[in-house]
């Protein structure tokens, strides 16, 4: 950021923020004040006056907005303390935004990091929450473009710092009683932990945990590094499947196991960003699971309603319910083909026959049998089919006769009921003739043209994998 | 470790340790218990009978020593604590050694893990010390053929575990009345702060520090194999410096900042393997000096009385006190050279050339500034000088009359006197005549051919970087 470019800086009209602001203006950097009334409070309106005059004294924009917190907090079935979050920052980027500006600051400071490493090491964390929170970082959630970074100046200046300065410049900040309450977990460590950790057990306790903080970056950027060069050697991008990711499980089962453990991981957050939670033992049992496999093909379920399916060669991270087999479905990518018959058509590893038989009702039997065991063949009555035969995929809200079930269904619902991943719908074949899917390969078949008893010319269709 | 090697179990009488016994006995492990009797509390002679009679009744061999721990903590000038640690793993890997054994085994458990994690949390650790103890690791201070490994089978059993499998054999371990005491860090730790937290804080602190070690560890592999190959990419390998380190400077200059303070560090322990307590911050100011030279030559001052010398293309870290310029120290690798007068000589980016000069009185003042400006450049008197002319490296304890000290002394001090650092001694070029040293380039003549009133014919010789 340069020292010309214009920053907007959260006051609540607290010592913090305060520190911040006058800190920011003193080193000549254009700031504009943003303070937001939460509405939670009858003294807040109070406050926001509080700051706007102080703004005025010494000459900066303040702009003030206001939020139902309360409100959002029910819209979104979050605590008023996350809700408060949420509109704050809000507050504060779209601000941002309509000044051109070139940061968001807010006024973290040392004591805070050192209560927000201390609360992922008690809470249970691994090396990312051990980072605390950075000096600089860019927020997607309120800036989309990535264009305005959130920035704490004042992260390495200590709460006895700030509170020196008050004294001496005479200020009489706003007291947030809340920050009082030892009820809520953050002020018990302020107020009873740290200090008791720093009597009894570690003097230097906030200085390690800040250094802890700075390291567990350092190598955190090594960690991200190198995860990143592993995924580009064992992700195989596909378009096809959107939804899903697919591994190369050779390259996979090659890295070292902590960059296994954390492509994973990498795997979960992308596909379900809300799964940060996701701890440590389910990444481990999903990994242990992944090695046990031999060279059958299996499939487990896993954490946000996610599958793992596991082939010879593949891993296939998907959503929705377990599947036998899913990378073993059919996909085609050619659009849509009209079939000659008898002939043969071929796509991306698949060969379709066709041929006409003529029939005498005492084989219908055993073709029937031959039906059953094989999924990828089927028999159906020529005289019931109009021409022309067309392979292709769904269309949007296209229906299906599924042999047996005596009705029409969405193939949208058909996909779900037979179990179809997610990422296999929209590239499944079909075999339609001039009005409906004929045959679903490899599912099913359409009820109306089924064998009968007075068949006698039937459709072979037959879809193989090539060798 | 197969089933069938034995394996030598650390047995104290201690609840833990009667649990790893037995547990490994069950297991079907062959093991030799050892007890070592410290002789520092009366009843210890006492616990040594102890383990010896509960081995006789479970079949197991059993070795017992003993150690003057209190004599030990005198001559190593350590705690009391430390000496013991040091005796009972010299007796562990003996009895280890002499009865052919794969392994030792301690009873480090669960609980002791996340005493051990947190210790280093609260004390200042980066992710090294978070990963704690390791289930299986090799201890080359005890096993310098690294083909005996520490192993901790019980590692993930809690004491708790441990506690309710003594209840119900009925054993009544020994009980060390100094586990309670809370004078000691680790005692307050186990029966205080851990409790406090998992009462107060977080209930699952203890399993979460057990994940936190996991992870780290895995980590820690990954940011291992990182720093390798950065070594291997900027780290420079000289044999004529085998107390120093010499870095590629741009190589290292590439280097993401976090390896290249993990680099420093690994330095830092190569060249003082008890460097193990320097901080961050020292390996971050060095960072920082290294980052900030520009194209001139700088030196400072590190820990442990390592000095680091940045040149425009190379980085030097290596033992002894400032020094104005270590790189541009000539070596000489080619052997003794008889020198021809007048004649030059050329090694290893060094040039060296000898002349003879016909001198009158009056003209010896302005040789004399020549040679106080210019400490590459030398007068001397020809006729005190018995030829032949050797340019050569020093001999093992050569003596130096250097110009103006009136006496003798070893190179060897000289050496220290003039700050060249260790690395460039051996290889340090001379020049003798005959019977002794004449001159040592870039740092001083003799005195015995010093030129004086009476010279008339002089000895130049210069050294100088080629070009």
């Amino acid at each position: 950021m340069k020292s010309d470019e214009t920053v907007v800086t959260g006051v609540s009209g607290g010592a913090d923020s305060l520190y911040l602001l006058f800190h920011l203006q003193q080193a000549g950097q254009p700031v504009i004040a943003a303070i937001l009334d939460h509405q939670l409070r009858p003294e807040s309106s109070r406050e926001v006056a509080f700051v706007q005059e102080i703004c005025v004294t010494y000459g900066v924009p303040c702009v003030a907005g206001k939020a139902d917190v309360a409100a959002l907090a029910q819209t979104r079935r979050c605590s008023i303390e996350e809700a408060a979050r949420i509109a704050r920052y809000e507050f504060l980027f779209g601000v941002a935004r309509r000044h051109h500006a070139a940061a968001v600051a807010t006024a973290h400071h040392a004591d805070d990091q050192v209560e927000t490493v201390l609360m992922h090491f008690l809470r249970g964390s691994g090396l990312e929450g051990l980072t605390g929170m950075r000096p600089r970082t860019i927020l997607p959630q309120w800036d989309p473009e990535e264009k305005i970074p959130l920035i704490r100046p004042i992260l390495n200046v200590s709460r006895t710092e700030i509170e020196s300065w008050c004294r001496e410049t005479r200020l009489t900040p706003v007291e947030d009683q809340s920050n009082q309450d030892t009820q809520f977990f953050r002020n018990r460590l302020r107020h009873k932990l740290i200090p008791l950790l720093e009597a009894e057990y570690s003097p230097q306790i906030r200085r390690h945990i800040q250094t802890l903080a700075q390291t567990a970056h350092e190598d955190m950027q090594i960690i991200h590094e190198v995860i990143d060069a592993a995924w580009q050697q064992c992700h195989i991008p596909d378009d096809r499947i959107p939804d899903a990711i697919l591994l190369n499980r050779s390259e996979f089962s090659r890295l070292a196991p902590g960059v296994r453990a954390r492509i994973l991981r990498r795997c979960l957050f992308q596909l379900c960003p809300e799964a940060r939670d996701v701890g440590f033992d389910s990444v481990q049992r999903m990994h242990d699971f992944i090695a046990s496999c031999d060279n059958e093909n299996s499939v487990r379920q896993w954490e946000k309603n996610l599958s793992v399916a596991v082939e010879a060669d593949m891993i296939l991270i998907y959503p929705g319910g377990e599947s036998p087999n899913p990378l073993q479905y059919p996909q085609l990518t050619t659009g849509s083909v009209s079939l000659s018959i008898p002939g043969e058509f071929s796509f991306s590893g698949w060969q379709l026959t066709c041929r006409i038989l003529q029939l005498s009702s005492e084989k219908i039997p055993a073709l029937t049998t031959e039906m059953a065991a094989n999924r990828s063949l089927v028999y159906l009555d020529w005289e019931k089919i109009e021409l022309p035969l067309i392979l292709r995929t769904a269309n949007a809200g296209e229906m299906f006769r599924p042999l047996g079930s005596g009705g029409r269904q969405k193939l949208s619902d058909f996909w779900i009921n037979t179990k179809i991943p997610r990422a296999y719908r929209a590239g499944h074949p079909l075999i339609a003739d001039r009005n409906e899917p004929i045959w679903i390969p490899g599912l099913r078949p359409a009820d109306f043209c089924r064998l009968t008893s007075e068949t006698t010319k039937a459709l072979r269709l037959e879809l193989k994998k090539r060798r």
